[in-house]
């Protein structure tokens, strides 16, 4: 029996470590991973008004963010734990780290604690696939990647294997950025440009992915650079007083976004008027909301990242682990014989416990730093 | 060096299970532990204005609900993860089951998971003796004990080791919770007495302790019951539809609560218009507020379990942990060379990954299925 599905233990929670997620894509293989990935995603879109949609709580500091995400249908509950800290990189840490959990909503059981750094960045760039499905021209085969940090070889490589994009047009503020770009898609099918701007990288695009890093009101993509029929996957647009797209450009043609009231906040459309028309991309994907009417239309996806995504996310990743049986199990809650007796979850009767001096004396205090040096 | 403090890896998450909790109480021992933690829990409700204080977030279902509990202050977050779900003690799981992060707020970096469920019982015995050293009478040496379930061998200890109770006198509407707790003390120098009725437990006693489980609007302790002098430690009382005094209980002295917008929508108070004069009890702590006056006067401790006592929980298990070197090392961030190459984590090249059939084939899954057995 498979440890991530076993029923013996009442209280079973999976651990999948950032080592494991990869093991997974490495079995799986890239483009499975995206495609098994837009399949969830597209099917929990699909079921939009099944989920219980909190907003997100946001605890900010000089520093930085610390946000949690819940959501919720009937039967599962997940949330995301996700930091924003821009001066991370200077310190050798990332600027985003991610962790969640998926439980049992009939009991209130966590199923899994797992790495959502890696799986994020996996489901951010197959959000952005579901979107250019539905919006971009499906004959689109060139695609500007401008801003070429972590989250950009994983938008090169879902657009490349999920929709047939074959030239990549790269452009960064930091050379450095595109050259490790570069060097991480070297050997693969796709022709790569390195260009000179965000403008000569747009040039000959059929779709323009924006994903770039700094914490400001910038306009990366300005009307001059965006040309008839073009779909613009805005992805780095994503807090307030962090954008990349001039304001006119969200008159060039319709405005897609996961969740409106969210959106309006942390999106680029956070600069427009509150009433500025956006349409919500699940309403596209069930046909209720048109999305691209003509060839010569701009598109514009403006995305942010919402709690659904990673609830997806989650949920694919625990049946691929389950599936492949990678993982491990994580002894996060007390196992008890009698559930109404948790203190017999300390091992020992009360009679030794409230003793004094303790059980064991402070002087293993030693000996137990030593025994975690091997954990170390 | 100690794995929980070393900088050598730029993102180090410790994890404490159930097991280590056990260990750090079992090394310790119970007063010790309960001690450590009223002296925290006081340190951290004496800078009651230093934290971010954030609602709650619940999430309802049919048998029960999830909820988060953030809170920081300027250097450290933390939030805990915590169910309800009242039928799940029939299916062999516990009612209440718990777990919880505490995180750098400078980087981001969770810095500790942890079990919480039996440090949430630690943590809420620990509260309600520090209230019940800044309330109760210091000569009281005879403690009611009102519903035997799982917090109550915790309640019985932290005031038996605390606060100097000799004698307990036990009622729960389910005997064997009682026999249950009766041998969980027993080698203990407590005196138990087991009584006949709520009515009979508050015979004689000092202080009135209730920790009932049923979610139901219960009036447990009456106004006759209630002696001049008692102190009332209201610890079940503490989600919307759950009480446990009667209104005229809260008439009869002043009422204690830990944080008034949230305890007048979960606690015993909820019962009472809102402006029924409650006062925090960290300005009773510090000195702004009076707490009791008299020996004849009746304190009321309405506890509904407040975010800032996880906080104080974890870090002071964080202190034990890295003091004794019990924990370990949990791979939930991943380790990065250059943090803004993520790609790198997947462990192999982009012409690899994205490569047709992937590198590993499907019909690895057997295989990893009965690998991963091993684990179970």
């Amino acid at each position: 029996m498979n440890f991530l599905t076993q029923t013996n233990a009442p209280v079973h929670t999976a651990f999948l470590s950032p080592q494991h997620v990869a093991e997974i894509v490495q079995t799986r293989g890239l483009a499975q991973v995206f495609a098994g990935m837009v399949e969830t995603l597209r099917a929990d879109f699909l079921r939009w008004n099944e989920f219980d949609k909190t907003a997100r709580v946001a605890s900010h500091s000089a520093n930085g963010v610390i946000e949690l995400m819940p959501i919720a249908d009937a039967k599962t509950y997940t949330f995301k734990y996700v930091n924003g800290h821009p001066g991370n990189t200077l310190r050798g840490l990332s600027t985003v780290m991610a962790f969640g959990v998926l439980a049992d909503v009939d009991t209130g059981v966590p199923l899994l604690v797992s790495e959502l750094t890696l799986t994020t960045a996996l489901r951010t760039a197959a959000t952005s696939v579901m979107a250019a499905q539905a919006l971009a021209r499906p004959d689109s085969r060139v695609m500007a990647l401008i801003g070429n940090g972590s989250q950009s070889e994983f938008q090169a490589l879902a657009f490349h294997t999920q929709m047939g994009i074959e030239e990549l047009r790269l452009y960064d503020i930091d050379e450095a950025a595109t050259a490790k770009l570069m060097r991480n898609l070297a050997g693969t099918s796709l022709r790569l440009v390195k260009c000179s701007s965000a403008a000569d990288a747009a040039r000959g695009a059929d779709i323009i992915t924006t994903v770039t890093a700094d914490k400001t009101l910038a306009t990366i993509i300005t009307p001059d650079m965006v040309r008839p029929g073009m779909h613009i996957n805005g992805v780095g647009g994503d807090c307030p007083g962090k954008t990349e797209l001039h304001a006119d450009v969200l008159h060039m043609g319709p405005v897609f976004v996961e969740y409106a009231p969210q959106s309006r906040v942390e999106g680029d459309v956070q600069q427009m008027p509150g009433d500025f028309p956006v349409t919500e991309l699940w309403q596209v994907l069930n046909g209720s909301a048109t999305g691209r009417t003509s060839d010569a239309q701009v598109t514009v996806f403006d995305s942010v990242g919402f709690a659904l995504e990673d609830y997806s996310a989650l949920r694919f990743m625990r049946e691929q682990a389950i599936a492949l049986g990678i993982g491990e199990p994580l002894p996060l809650i007390p196992v008890l014989a009698d559930p109404k007796n948790l203190f017999s979850a300390l091992g020992a009767p009360a009679s030794a416990l409230a003793a004094h001096p303790p059980v064991a004396p402070m002087t293993q205090v030693t000996q137990g730093t030593q025994a975690a040096e091997h954990l170390a």
